[in-house]
């Protein structure tokens, strides 16, 4: 079949454009109903991700697996998925990278982009599998998995396709270059390439097993780089499904699918290092935990994107609705059980209270609004469960429960909260605690889950400091401030600009500050320890390959 | 005064269309004529540098030095300059930067590309005061001084500036924001800013003072970064000129001068590891040897830019004329006696000869006509001085007069070269020896000065798979190839573009591999050892900031 360069083209430029116009732009509805994906749709994905379960994954077209394995479990049920993939040693994933280089690296900047926007079209059809596969595999509620694991995913995929597009043909293919030299002219033919930088390693999370990987993914074949998937080895299905769709057009195209490959870990060997290390690996792109992920950063002659965690702050001045606000931060602090990178986790109140309107609200009431506001949320059978989800891994739960905190105090236990549909999902409502100012120690960490920590600050300025430092010296990847005061509100935004944290204000209603979106928010800013990646600004593509020119004198 | 942006604005925007169009631009004409500069300028130019000797370097607006140092030398007269320069503590050189972050920061990208456009102006009128300066302090000819250290550097100091100010540009300060949700809209005002990293630390060489340094410099200040500018003790007259200016124009529109600092090294007091260290530092760019490079690419916390060592290679297949290429060949060896980072080095001849039109040419009588080539030039008493300029270091001098290389052969000795005007010029023709391609540990290393070394290889094949090796393994910033077969150049464009190595093909006449041109080849590719700097692709400036974005609810 001949390369569908044309057909994609309109798709890729219109994502070019609202990359740089950063207003509202999806190409890929994000509400699941069935006048957009059809009648069928939900009930089709329902099914075939029924299907799947204790059976071997068989659609990926990479030969002769050495053993088929899988550990996931659903969240929801705490029974495993059964679903098993093809392993392979790393040796023969590499053999396999390197040999599906050449052809990949050598099609034109056009022609890949074309090829994968194609995949995102079959990835569309099956939003409906993926978003079961992920509800089950991470513990998502049903809506949030539908959106994050599919438009919102790829939208964000599309949008590293238009960006390493963009930033491959920003510079001429060629150009004749004529120097006059007063009586003559010298003149060179120059070309130049963007030559990719080779073996591509993405390592996937545990509970966003699309949405962060696919942009390092997709980032990567664009600009020619074939890739390995590793995915977490409790969250594998959907990215697998995403993987299948690229092989799939690959092959359509006698393209050689190992171009992009699934490489799992076995049971019994955990292959990301002997990945990560291997000399044919040059970029690798990364979402977890610090450690881990610090490591990758030091490996030498590799370029290294990563997503770590984060401790996000909110910082509480001053407001017109404190009603409002502290529905909005229930929900963000709720939303899929605090199990998002954006989730925010430390919140700064000053010891007199924050002033709303005329009025002064003393600490301790904003405190327990704020502790209602969650408890409210959590014990609403129409939206707590929902919103919430399940908590992935049992660490996690173990983690709530367990906690407790020296000195501190307890202001709101975690509670059940019944699932109306899987009697057996790990779910508890969050917990909220109360920290002293002066024991960062005890604030500085991410405490992944459902878990909220309240500090008590002499002023705001104090919040200001602490948030901005945490942020430097630690790492966040969101801020929500809330302040009526004008000054505040620029000196908030300094100083996280500096600390490289991107800020929401005063939000209440429908937006969160755990959301973010494709196309306009930049995701991670890459200017603090919670990472270094950004989706998806030009550095998150360019560092995948070199300029690299040629010359040659022409007759002037 | 105010600040003067639109009045550059077009220079600018210029320069940002020569940036993508890469065919050849000058804003500074590179012809040191009286028509252009003026019938005095180079009268006074020799003036000025000489005042200046013996003489404290008084135009620094840096106050209160600790003492007044110099240990600057002309290798045409292997006698002291004579300047001296103010010296500061790291400790105040820092506190100092950091005080002149905020109101740097606080400007506008177009207000700094502004001022710093109008600095080059200024830069431009001293371009023959800098031309002597560089020649020495550094031991290159006249014309090579004028055209690399003036108006070469300032069109790559205005690329630098070109590039900053339009990355910053490329997205929208402020956007609407509105999502559609059926019966309503949710509207957030967002803004964005390219947030400066922080303190900039730029480390010079003593073959290239300026060319060198003004692209890190220019790009970290356009970006809103304060730098500190550290000179190599032999060659800091040019770049001390350069930082005055710089300094002129911030005064002159009420800015801290200290936005833009000389560091020099004490004489008992190396300073470079002491900035470098410091957690104030976050950028670093550096040109030099290796070692040093590579401690620098490993402190943690920073972002670094090198340009640090390589092994360059000739790749000899075939030709049309092949006394034209050993003319060609034996300028690129001779000019500036080898002290370019983009000197050939290793020249890959096969066995069999070279095939020159429907001839085959024996090796040995190729490698005689390199040999005689060299020596033309460098006994032709009206060229060779003039192209070989002096050796800057004594170094050097020993490496030239004492190599020798365990099995190999001597083809060429290096011999004197007498200076028309300066009798102690310390200076020598090229040496030429002979190595065996199995012995590659011979070859492999930067032989920096007027070296070059013929390798016998079986063929073609093991030339391209030699010099490939060698940019890939040890590092290279330029190649030169000549072939009339198209199959053999395609071959040559791959095997070099995965080693990140530009290749200039079949040079004759007046264009040389180690020349290029601002505004249009790239400087270094980053693809490999020689250095992870590009003059001036967007890496090297979208490094230098963060963006951070900020949000809030609009009424809809």
């Amino acid at each position: 079949m001949s390369l569908p360069t044309q057909r994609h083209q309109d798709t890729i430029d219109t994502a070019i454009r609202a990359l740089h116009g950063r207003t509202f732009f999806a190409a890929f509805p994000e509400n699941p109903s069935p006048e957009i994906y059809g009648a069928d749709a939900d009930r089709l994905g329902r099914e075939a991700f029924a299907r799947q379960r204790n059976q071997p994954f068989t659609e990926l077209l990479q030969a002769g697996p050495e053993q088929w394995v899988g550990q996931e479990e659903s969240p929801y049920e705490q029974q495993p998925l059964g679903v098993r993939y093809p392993f392979f040693s790393p040796e023969t994933l590499l053999t396999r990278a390197q040999a599906s280089f050449e052809p990949w690296r050598k099609l034109k900047p056009a022609q890949r982009a074309a090829l994968l926007t194609e995949a995102l079209d079959g990835i569309k059809d099956r939003f409906f599998e993926i978003a079961y596969a992920t509800m089950h595999t991470t513990g998502q509620g049903f809506m949030m998995a539908f959106q994050a694991s599919g438009p919102h995913a790829a939208d964000r995929a599309l949008e590293a396709i238009a960006a390493g597009y963009e930033e491959q043909t920003r510079f001429p293919e060629e150009t004749r270059w004529e120097k006059p030299m007063g009586k003559y002219n010298l003149a060179l033919m120059k070309t130049w390439r963007a030559v990719p930088k080779g073996v591509s390693l993405v390592i996937g999370c545990s509970t966003f097993p699309t949405w962060n990987s696919v942009p390092g993914l997709f980032a990567s074949l664009v600009t020619g780089n074939p890739v390995l998937v590793k995915p977490h080895p409790k969250a594998v299905l959907p990215i697998a499904i995403v993987v299948a769709e690229v092989q799939k057009v690959l092959a359509a195209y006698d393209l050689d699918p190992n171009i992009c490959q699934l490489a799992v870990d076995a049971d019994d060997r955990l292959i990301a290092k002997e990945l990560a290390e291997s000399p044919v690996v040059k970029l690798i792109d990364y979402t977890g935990g610090s450690e881990f992920g610090t490591y990758l950063e030091n490996l030498k002659g590799k370029t290294v994107f990563t997503e770590k965690t984060g401790v996000n702050s909110v910082i509480l001045d001053s407001c017109d609705d404190l009603d409002k606000v502290a529905q909005n931060l229930a929900f963000s602090v709720s939303l899929y059980s605090g199990q998002m990178c954006t989730a925010p986790q430390n919140f700064f109140i000053p010891a007199a209270g924050v002033r709303v309107g005329q009025e002064q609200v003393p600490y301790e009431e904003v405190v327990q609004k704020l502790a209602a506001a969650v408890t409210s949320l959590a014990t609403n059978p129409k939206a707590g469960p929902h919103v919430l989800g399940a908590i992935q891994s049992p660490a996690t739960y173990a983690r709530v429960q367990q906690l407790t905190l020296d000195g501190g105090r307890s202001i709101l236990p975690y509670g059940p909260v019944p699932h109306p549909v899987y009697e057996n999902a790990r779910t508890c409502s969050p917990s909220i605690h109360e920290v002293e100012a002066a024991r960062i120690e005890q604030y500085c960490q991410e405490l992944f889950g459902p878990i909220m920590l309240v500090i008590k600050t002499q002023d705001t300025q104090e919040s200001i400091r602490l948030a901005a430092q945490l942020a430097r010296e630690y790492g966040a990847i969101s801020c929500g401030a809330y302040t009526t005061d004008e000054q505040v509100k620029e000196q908030i935004m300094d100083e996280m600009s500096l600390a490289g944290t991107p800020v929401s204000f005063n939000l209440t209603g429908g937006i969160y500050v755990n959301q973010n979106a494709g196309f306009s928010d930049f995701h991670v800013t890459g200017g603090n320890p919670a990472g270094n990646a950004s989706f998806t600004n030009p550095e998150f593509v360019i560092k995948r390959f070199t300029w690299v020119g040629f010359r040659e004198p022409l007759e002037a």
